[in-house]
């Protein structure tokens, strides 16, 4: 597998041809996590989308890897955009939920504080969030970070995206069934450690978020985000 | 939530009307971690598929809870089989995946040696199965563990379940497409960290496994795990 490094977070965007020194946390991943020799090729990213082939040329002291910039890497952009809203857990669980979220490709997660998210619960700290994504571009490939916001009530999560296909997680044992035809744009809507009450889930419903089932079992919220996000992204285009 | 106990591995099952009493760590998980009062409901369970609703009546020393059942509760069987077959992980990330793959309703999970499997990576002991299963099974209400097999080769584990509509989760940056119907019997093929060799690929595609695309992006086997299981579930079912 390719290394990813990440560009420091105040740099102009690099020029091809031009060399640049990486900061002492990647030059230590690329060095020391990932044992890189000189000569070793590169990905580097800047967060945003933006991505280059790389070289790593030369360690200059101290332990700072220099990369010489050999082109720009275009992507293609993913067909479909992808929200998710999920009610605030417990730490661990949301950092498991999270990494989940950013490999299955997921664009934009919004928290919600939710009736039934303890008070405790709060959303991981900017510093955190980037540490987690930057963890999970550097496994997946992908090369944007998920935009976050929130907390914010449900009734306002529901107000963001109207023009979405919107779904909401639900229990069911009926049988498998055919899956529905989406917009491009899809979210889908997952509550915390025991649920949305009966008046939340009367909301979405009465919002226009369509019941999606995920089994006939409760799910903890870190096992939902992934089944959930798999499903609605597999959903056809609508023609 | 109600509160789910189990049965101890020896007893024989309980008559309706009967008395009995549970062992130290189901009582300690009664008192203790869900505190429970005599008079409370309690659902019962053998971990076979046996389950009972029951009354918690008093507790006897020491710290020992005495249980009236009240009646045999009869489960709907799930309207389809679903195998898990998974490349050996590292312990921390198999704990997870086995979590999400039990809450999701796996059938059967088959671990595979595979070449990028490290040999260090082993099948969970018996016990740590077992108690990574009754906690899935105390939160998400299935009333029977998943069977388990392995460590075996890849080519045995095709062999297994001849009948079975098979899928290997792989990349693929194909716009979302309409999902195959499958047989009542479907089983999924997950890599280990770094995925499947060529050579595991092309002996899984000509032993009849359907590609399976979960998205663009590399995942880990963690989240691979629930992705394709709540596809391959939610395919119909052929006519």
């Amino acid at each position: 597998m390719g290394v990813r490094v990440f560009l420091a977070k105040e740099s102009p965007p690099p020029r091809v041809g031009s060399r640049l020194i990486l900061d002492s946390e990647e030059s230590h991943y690329l060095l020391k996590v990932r044992r890189r020799r000189p000569g070793d090729a590169v990905e580097l990213l800047d967060g945003h989308g933006g991505v280059w082939s790389a070289r790593y040329t030369q360690t200059l002291a101290p332990k700072q890897a220099e990369l010489e910039i050999l082109a720009v890497i275009k992507r293609k952009q993913a067909p479909t955009e992808l929200v998710l809203m999920l009610g605030l857990i417990e730490s661990n669980a949301l950092a498991t939920a999270l990494s989940h979220a950013s490999e299955l490709g997921v664009d934009e997660i919004v928290f919600i504080q939710c009736e039934r998210s303890q008070g405790k619960h709060q959303v991981p700290s900017a510093a955190r969030l980037e540490r987690l994504f930057r963890a999970t571009m550097r496994q997946c490939g992908r090369v944007c970070a998920p935009r976050t916001q929130g907390p914010i009530s449900l009734p306002q999560a529901l107000a963001l995206h109207p023009q979405h296909s919107t779904y909401i997680a639900s229990l069911s044992d009926l049988p498998a069934q055919a899956l529905p035809p989406a917009n491009a744009q899809r979210r889908i809507l997952i509550g915390p450690e025991g649920g949305f009450t009966p008046e939340e889930t009367q909301f979405a419903h009465a919002s226009g978020c369509v019941p999606l089932s995920l089994g006939p079992w409760v799910l903890r919220s870190e096992t939902a985000v992934p089944a959930g996000l798999a499903l609605v992204r597999s959903f056809a285009q609508e023609t």
